[in-house]
């Protein structure tokens, strides 16, 4: 498995790509993805595999891949079902570097003769297969992509410390959608469907050793290597933060998950018995899985005492209701946080945890209250709550919280509810890696994951 | 009371307001309330107040409410809090209908004479009073507004069916301006602050009468008088849905609660009690309000049996996982529906619920399943999926969902979840009316509380 795994570096990093099943037909997988090669920045040699053709979109087209006769690394197959198993041999005999597979109608189609074709050549080879059935990769980095979605209507994200290994193509484009709007930053995407070679444990060892990658995020359906991936669980974990979303837990949604991917989802008792005991983080949700995952970028906590300031009172009420809520522990300020704040609040504000320093507070009392509170050797985390549509506000508060963001002695969550004015200052926010939410639930729900980490390492 | 709270239709129907306190300079109060009605689009007469000018943004300015020499409607104050229990007592003995008391220095600043000046002289004159230190009113068709962040910081919403209550005003104003940003109606919203005069009961009351309201939100912090509360609450659900927040639940946040409005939060079991027993809805965040506010615009629900239609095999997992968890049912599918599918699905697709109608799947394909699934009778609620990524899926989709939406037969909730090109799709059906979720848990969260209302009526 080793050597088919190193293999895979030559998907990520191909000087050549080829692209069989490449297509002249708008919105066709193989038009799609060749178009992705193109405009998408990445910069090596590209060959159109499609006997159709002669050109294809300005570039050579070729009948089979063995007429490119050049060094193969990273094959995107989009043809039907039954050609594939024989393109795949032809990628072994020549030595390629990796195959993505993006056709569906094997396992899930109730074609599991094609898939073991597949998985037989894949291991004479020592060839990696990521999928069937799948979208298969995206790298930020090089800009290998084979998502068949376009650009207009799917973004790609910027390069960044996040990577994510998924089952499913639907969650998986919509978490790189996410990941874009919201700027934030991604390393390797691997949607692995059926996973009849390649499977998330080996994946997920094959990120452990990546450079890039400093958080693993796994969208997982089922296994059926369960011993195997609780191991690779456990380890990772240890060096990499790993959230997990794990879907098809009941009885229904088993059966649907199992129709999706032709992949038993088994039992979810004992996938939250391996969660517990290799002590990865599970995320209920997409947007629960982005919660988590913005916090896990920054410093890792010493404790569980959360320091909170506010402009907004209520907001500061719902943010107290939540920390106590999720158990953390609303921190008790030291006696040189109190006579700090005593001559830097206003007469009428209270010195108290959560701080409010109402809705006219200047961006300069956030900045000077939120250095005491990284002072404070009580305060374990800070919250900091945001109604940017006080009038006092300007954008000045964004330089303050990124820089709180990047202080590496505290990590610092923000809040910012609100419409379009809003909106405009959280996405500032994000894409300068702060981690910004638009509920207390939300903030805290993370943070808690996050402590909770800190203490297993 | 009862005459108070008919007084307070003038309050929200002015032929004229009054702004005391209003001002020349940019920022202050006194200048946002007089513009907000000067630009705002309210059309009766607007009179400012202050004796330290003769005119004011062009109009002639007053030196004492009795200057105007007019019948008062609508008084706004914005003045010190000394200087308000005489302007109060003023608006009495001129018969005015209503004053909002902005404000803030009374209760919560330990000046609790103040206050009860404030109190003697609107029982004297069976005066409504609404506040102080509060934001005040907005009333989406009249545009009565006294909210004092300007309309470029936060934006104001379009008339609609659901009215807001709230003891604070950071959590008010959040909520304005999410409810204008995502397009989502509102009729009447009420800051009430320290609750001096009315509390939240009385206003209840008041919106319980209230034509263009149809649901209520009620955030609520404390209360002194729970058992009023309780009836009340009891009363006006049977009516119109109430979804209540109550901030301030446990040990440190009911201290910020009370530092906050000087009102005592009080024990949440006892709340927790009162809002099972009444049946209102409870709501944890403010996201979550949204997301509940937004399915209870939609037709009762007969029962708990959910149908599931989704473009994205992990979506529709995520969201049956969801529906399992929250206690709802999945439906079975009837026979007649069963077959009707067979007709109009590819040969591929498999006919359960959730349906799978695959990445490809068109806008005509989904106008189809979804009147299939409106036809079976063993269907209570629709969960449509919308991955809009895909590449058939064009805007027509949204005059699909939104005919689903108005169908009177059944509720439908609308699960849409990307970047920006989904967050215009997303906008776009909001503004609709179409209750559109960014998960599969928030959505299946919302339904299940609109399933258990519709049992309680």
């Amino acid at each position: 498995m080793n050597r088919m795994l190193k293999k895979l570096d030559r998907v990520f990093n191909p000087k050549s790509i080829d692209v069989v099943g490449a297509s002249a037909i708008p919105a066709k997988v193989g038009n799609v993805v060749l178009k992705n090669f193109i405009d998408g920045g990445y910069s090596g040699k590209i060959y159109p595999v499609n006997p159709k053709y002669e050109t294809l979109l300005g570039f050579r087209c070729y009948k089979t891949i063995k007429d490119t006769k050049d060094r193969i690394d990273c094959v995107i197959i989009a043809t039907p079902a039954p050609t594939v198993p024989s393109i795949i041999k032809e990628c072994g005999e020549m030595d390629a570097g990796g195959v993505v597979v993006l056709s569906g109608g094997f396992e899930e189609a109730g074609r599991k003769d094609l898939a073991e074709e597949i998985k037989r050549y894949a291991n004479k080879y020592e060839l990696p297969v990521i999928g069937p059935n799948c979208l298969g990769v995206y790298d930020t980095y090089t800009r290998v992509d084979s998502i068949f979605f376009p650009f207009y209507k799917m973004e790609r994200p910027k390069p960044g410390a996040i990577s994510f290994i998924t089952q499913s193509g639907a969650v998986g484009s919509t978490v790189i959608d996410l990941a874009a709007y919201y700027g934030i930053g991604m390393a390797k995407f691997i949607s692995y469907g059926n996973a009849t070679v390649l499977d998330e444990g080996e994946l997920l060892e094959y990120l452990e050793k990546d450079r890039q990658t400093k958080i693993i995020v796994l969208y997982l359906e089922g296994t059926k290597n369960g011993k195997t991936l609780l191991r690779t669980l456990k380890r990772v974990n240890q060096k990499k933060p790993i959230i997990v979303l794990k879907a098809g837990k009941y009885g229904k949604a088993l059966e649907a998950a199992k129709s999706h991917t032709g992949n038993l989802a088994g039992d979810y008792m004992a996938y939250q018995a391996v969660f517990k005991q290799t002590k990865v983080t599970e995320a209920e949700d997409i947007d629960e899985l982005f919660d988590f995952v913005k916090i896990f970028n920054q410093t890792l906590p010493k404790g569980n005492r959360i320091g909170v300031i506010t402009n907004g009172g209520g907001l500061g009420v719902l943010t107290t209701d939540a920390i106590e809520k999720e158990g953390l522990q609303m921190a008790e300020l030291s006696e040189s946080t109190k006579s700090t704040l005593k001559g830097i609040m206003p007469a009428y504000g209270t010195i108290s945890n959560p701080l409010d320093i109402i809705a006219d507070a200047t961006v300069e009392l956030y900045e000077k209250s939120i250095e005491t509170f990284m002072n404070d050797q009580k305060i374990d985390a800070l919250i900091v709550v945001v109604l940017t549509q006080a009038p006092p506000i300007d954008e000045r508060i964004i330089g303050v919280l990124t820089r709180a963001s990047d202080d590496k002695r505290k990590p610092v969550a923000v809040i910012a509810v609100g419409g379009a004015y809003t909106q405009t200052y959280k996405k500032a926010l994000e894409s300068r890696g702060v981690p910004t939410y638009d509920s207390a639930q939300s903030a805290v729900k993370a943070l808690k994951r996050f402590v909770n980490y800190a203490e297993s390492r």
